[in-house]
């Protein structure tokens, strides 16, 4: 298999992460997150929306948006669950994360750290969208180790990749107890990987 | 069952669309996408989020994430492929709908209809992310039916929803003639039902 892939992009590392766990090897092919101009030259073809991750499967066949790729990875082992209900759990998880989460966290974090003169105001915005987020995950963490049901699954990879670089968007874990105790949980997983591995 | 349910709502008429093709009855509760006042109050413990759709199955458990609720309700029938990678796939355009569609089309729309006094700049932004978004749907529909395989699946449900009232946010659908032809393939489904049904 081939990652089209990112070395700071918590999207390319929650795929990275699943491998990882299934002890899969892959080829990696790095883009970059700021200079966008060559991605419909290396992409184009593969997704039309134009982002990274995109995974290239051995036959050729290109598969794109992160919680796909982690949806379609996971099909029949331990990190998807069985029952049509838990996993339709797990999908209700995946679609908070693209849409509550990762557009507040990961942009945060994106134009602290990586942005030419971010609007201060932007940042604000993203900052109190993410606090939200992050209180939601609260009331689900503070009783539960895991997202769903007892175990670690593709839900807890997903917003595991945004939520461990908080700190570097702006937030304080500690505020938010359950949230912590369980990044810690998801760090102790066999075969973890840091996002910098 | 129970909806949790705007009628105004592209995400709730998503899934109401889907009971509809699958004959299953249920029970709509209204809620406001204007005055949000009471959401704590009437869908805080069935969803953090604080969004609706939110379906209450008929032993009370209930689910959120209107793509989420699709993938539950359309498992097992005509309307979710059974192949893995056709699966992922159909996964791939539910988040892309979520992620690059929706924040766009569906808040450009709300900006214009709903919202007093909206930010013009804004709505300017959202349109052109709508656009790149119908561009991407174009790129598929100019030379297929539809988004996923050769059959209509929750893939199209979930895009059409907000697709079809594009209008309504400022698009012209004209310069979109895949899109636009195939939309009117999705009303041609059996027991299609209208967002104002």
């Amino acid at each position: 298999m081939r990652l089209y892939d990112s070395s700071v992009s918590g999207n390319a590392y929650k795929v990275r992460l699943l491998l990882a766990h299934l002890d899969i090897p892959f080829e990696r092919i790095e883009l970059s997150v700021v200079d966008r101009s060559n991605r419909a030259d290396v992409i184009g073809g593969k997704n039309p929306a134009l982002r990274i991750p995109v995974l290239e499967l051995d036959d050729g066949t290109t598969l794109a948006e992160s919680n796909a790729i982690l949806m379609y990875l996971a099909e029949g082992t331990e990190y998807l669950p069985e029952g049509r209900l838990e996993r339709a759990r797990v999908l209700q998880w995946l679609f908070f994360e693209q849409y509550d989460h990762e557009p507040n966290i990961a942009v945060a974090r994106f134009l602290l750290h990586y942005a030419e003169a971010p609007d201060p105001e932007v940042i604000v915005a993203k900052q109190e969208g993410g606090r939200r987020a992050l209180a939601a995950m609260e009331t689900r963490l503070a009783g539960h180790n895991f997202l769903v049901g007892d175990g670690y699954s593709v839900a807890d990879i997903a917003l595991y990749a945004y939520t461990h670089a908080a700190g570097e968007a702006g937030f304080d874990l500690a505020e938010y107890p359950g949230v912590a105790a369980w990044c810690e949980r998801v760090a102790a997983q066999p075969r973890h990987i840091l996002i910098t591995d």
